[in-house]
């Protein structure tokens, strides 16, 4: 399977990421047909599992988006799995060392690489030809978050292992960790500084910056501002919102 | 339980009916706190059986909606199993003849008014001190689908049925029935007529009329119409339309 | 595998049946260890489906209790499957006409006895050498519900059916039909009478009488009356009734 | 999507189908990439239900075979469930009557042909641009199940009945209802005549007959010999066959 | 949502703690109802992952018990998944240092005083109006086991560690560790010393004592002893004995 | 439970055993019957969580297989789930060094060998008069898996730690880490040296040594090479080419 994503990033263009917190294969099936260039399944905040993780790839597979997962740990157990599952992108929670980062990258390649184990079973059929093995660890995305104060000092050092395709930033738990509110589009100087900062030295790298986003307006600004891949909210999130608001005209 | 729809009912008042396709427990609890008076899970056309009926049931339960379910079909097993399970409305597709109707409120009712079988496994536990069985046949909302030609020929038989608290009407299926498109939020005069027959018959007769729309804004109009029951889409038919709206911003 | 079942009742010995309303393998299996001679997987009233029963009796097959359903309608499509899944006992509701009577056995036995259809997925590992097909007719028990006056006015009729190795008496339904209250255990003299009527005529046909009941101790006293077939409550019944007591216990 | 199957017959080819009794979504998408032209989920003898049925034809969709079901019984139900989770073919078991082929017809094709109720909630997104009811009635393949003594005495009056695409035969079932033994790949010249007389009736009319069989080789033949439609066993059977030789061979 | 068992421990009251191996929502939802005043899902030795765990919960959640979790082990990925899920309680087994402790805490607060991740998905809509991450510091109580003599041998070390609310007991473990049989409700003077310490240590710091406990009434005398939090046995250890007391008395 | 696969170790037989993949307990209950000594149950690269493991254990049960676990990974709160859950061997892979295999046999011993926790909740009901406890030390297999230079490195000291029954030889793995393709059933001779030391190393220890195989053919000749575990592929592996042979056939 082409990755479409790192496609998008070679000719400098943003990609739109969808976010499952839904564990249902149909839910999945259905989101995928939205215009996401990509989808990931969160097993760390959103209510998944491994095999909830499976039925939603099933459940995209034929709609052309990128299968990636939020793994709920750096952890080499599961990294593994999701990838031998069909994952081409692996975004991990809490990547606050340069140690946390190689081990990271480390889970996610072949050797001589990294020392993940063979046998992609499910990932294994969306190439052809069983080539799998041979592109895996050119394919597949290895995504750190950037999300607290002790990743920002640690932050170059991170960006400098090799491996590692982009970063991921986690508004709401940056804030928790610098002392402010948890939230969503944020509009604090000190905090796009901060964006700006990550923009800039992941830029220099070559390196995209991911950042989640709770309203699709917040996202299109991001983009303009040099973030790479954006998400909104996610499937459950939309779902509530367009929910209460129909509830709401419907009473009139 | 209080059923909160026919008191809404019996003071005139029109009810925001959610419906769910998706079927997941989580995905449910999150739609039941958006503001609705009660929840259908759709276990003709989505994506349910009783299962997942019974862990949507478990999802809503916390939050207040009456829970309701749409039968695949006019057979006393799943009747039986759904009011059980803890339905306190029973929506039937396809109710087309006087007799239809009478077997619906027979398969909905325990004797003399009907042939339930006794066993109400979470039903019983919504009620305070075994008093389920004494009040379901007054609590539970019997709902024939009004949906055909034939139906609409059959209609004062099928509303003189004893037990009938409502008719929920498919826009889709009755424009089939008729020879025109499948769609909701119709507005052709043809269907503006029906609806006015099926109005008056209904409020003659103290029995509500219920319709599945497309959009929050003609849910509207039709309350204002004089609809007691009124749906908008269901759970992921609203997620796929803020989701394909998500994605078309954030591309700016 | 042998009918123990049907061993017992030809050495003129009682059974004493457990019931599955939890939908879990593992509750089962472990319910499965308690001593019960058969085991009852309930489709009508239960949470259970095909595919929670198919789960229960690999959970039970370990631990020799005979796997038998209670079907949630007299339905071919349903009992095909049970039996299929390795029921060696279909028990139905609401057989309430000789008709009824027949067109069950028809449902639970191969040709040229009925229209049972070849394909016996799971219980065909039951046997060994591919002889389930040969022995099923003989050794699946075919047990119809009495529980309404209906039934009550068919007795006879019903009976006489060839294939009806067993009834059950379920005497929530049979108050309620009788326009008493629906309840287990019960001591009311015209019931009294209905029991002894049912197994005079059963025990001189051969034919065994079941009766579901709410104690252990009402159980023993019907099997010295004369059932040869006790279930008492089921096993989220006997759970609630033992945590119950123990929280009362534990806080003095 | 454009059903393949059709294509074939119309071109006068044989298809070779998958059959589906292993209720599980990853063994179907690794099955379904073995050179199926279409795989059938078997809801009659397989341990599969409704939910199972979506899960199996989310892992199919992206391997390009065409999606049909086997129901468990002519029933309105669970036909119209089916079809709306995206089935292209429906085999039905047991259509022993010219009224039965025309109910399993009705159930099958949307007004003015049948009564199908509209809601095709994963069907429709097999198709594009929303044209799924356009075309509906004629994709859906409608595949009556002969194999009885009946159905062979009414054979041309349930041929004739507008609609069918194909018949299907079970050769154990049709062995049990002559007495036979229930096996497949049968040799007996009473059958082999009755095969004879199914070809040529189906051929007249051209509606396309198939078959059930126990091997390939057999498959083979039955192609050369007419059928338009062979399966051959089922997953967990060629498991099974292959699991048992590899013990063998590796025991040495 | 009101932490009604540290409003309990405040007020000096000892709380009966429910504790869940079967994973199911209705076999959870049906033990809810008994009186427990929290109910534990266990992950450690119960048959629980974690989506089965917010299947509980979800059964749990009318019942107002308050929810609480084993984790299989003290891991950032599981405590942090839990929490979100919506238990206000952790019990982490096996906690045998002041750094397993500090460890567990961390895992278990959001910052500053741990370095969880914030994504309350289930937890969230316990609460009223967002406000759960301005409390969940406070209230979610974590509650590390003590059961082995390192554990013992670091006792002041770790109930010195800020954060910790509670102890558990798991008598089983504590008596393999000391080299004696696995049981509950011992009486060895040696375990008894062992729990006096315990009691007196913990009330020493406004710590309440857990035990885990195999009766009723060793629950209560342990409770008359200053044991805050008392399980008996679990769900299915509650049927089993009551089945098999059942099956004793109906064979008489 | 006797420990099949030790006692023909003890009388020097080499063993053949299953390897499951798909998550399900049909599947792995039809596959049990296929003659294998053991069927372990792939957590690593399988579609495989553990429920799904618990129900293949509850599949396998009564076909008299032993039931092993591969896990995802070293660590001790999925070793202690997969022994409480039934399993009586643990493959362990990418164990390297010394402490590694130490940690292993650590979180797979009771008290005073390892720090395994007391709770086996399924386990013990494989054994009778609760006796599993006292023996599951001696019947739990302990098999690390030898699969990179890494290892090779550290052989001896990984091989004399006390504890270990057997290794596990992953040729996929093997080959990537020493700079070759990943596959199965290998000739080149630097692995047969290899093989060759292994078997020399391991046989010196009376510990067995496992080789996980592509062909029966080649598990054949490994077991004359002195392997004493053998499997062959997976049941996913076995059906998929089973299948792809069928259609061959069929289409001639």
């Amino acid at each position: 399977m082409a990755n479409k994503v790192k496609e998008a990033w070679k000719s400098g263009k943003a990609v739109v990421n969808g976010w499952l917190a839904i564990p249902n294969a149909f839910s999945a099936e259905m989101y995928a047909q939205c215009g996401w260039d990509s989808v990931t399944v969160d097993m760390q905040h959103g209510v998944q599992d491994y095999l909830s993780c499976v039925a939603c790839f099933q459940g995209m597979q034929p709609h052309g988006v990128l299968p990636m997962v939020r793994v709920p740990w750096n952890e080499p157990g599961i990294v593994g799995k999701v990838l031998d599952a069909g994952a081409y992108g692996v975004i991990c929670p809490m990547v606050n060392t340069e140690a946390e980062a190689r081990a990271l990258v480390q889970y996610a390649k072949y050797p001589p690489k990294g020392t993940r184990s063979n046998g992609p079973i499910r990932a294994g059929s969306y190439g052809s030809g069983g080539t799998y093995q041979k592109t895996a660890n050119d394919d597949v995305l290895v995504i750190p978050m950037i999300e607290t104060q002790t990743a920002l000092d640690n932050l170059e050092a991170i960006l400098d292992v090799e491996g590692i395709d982009a970063i991921y930033v986690g508004p709401s738990d940056l804030g928790l960790s610098l002392g402010m509110e948890p939230k969503l589009d944020r509009e604090e100087p000190e905090i796009m500084k901060i964006y700006e900062r990550l923009l800039k030295e992941t830029d220099k790298r070559g390196i995209a910056a991911g950042l989640h986003n709770g309203t699709p307006e917040y996202a299109n600004k991001m983009i303009k501002m040099g973030f790479k891949l954006v998400t909104i909210l996610n499937d459950v999130g939309l779902m509530v919102n367009a929910a209460k608001s129909a509830v709401k005209i419907a009473r009139g």
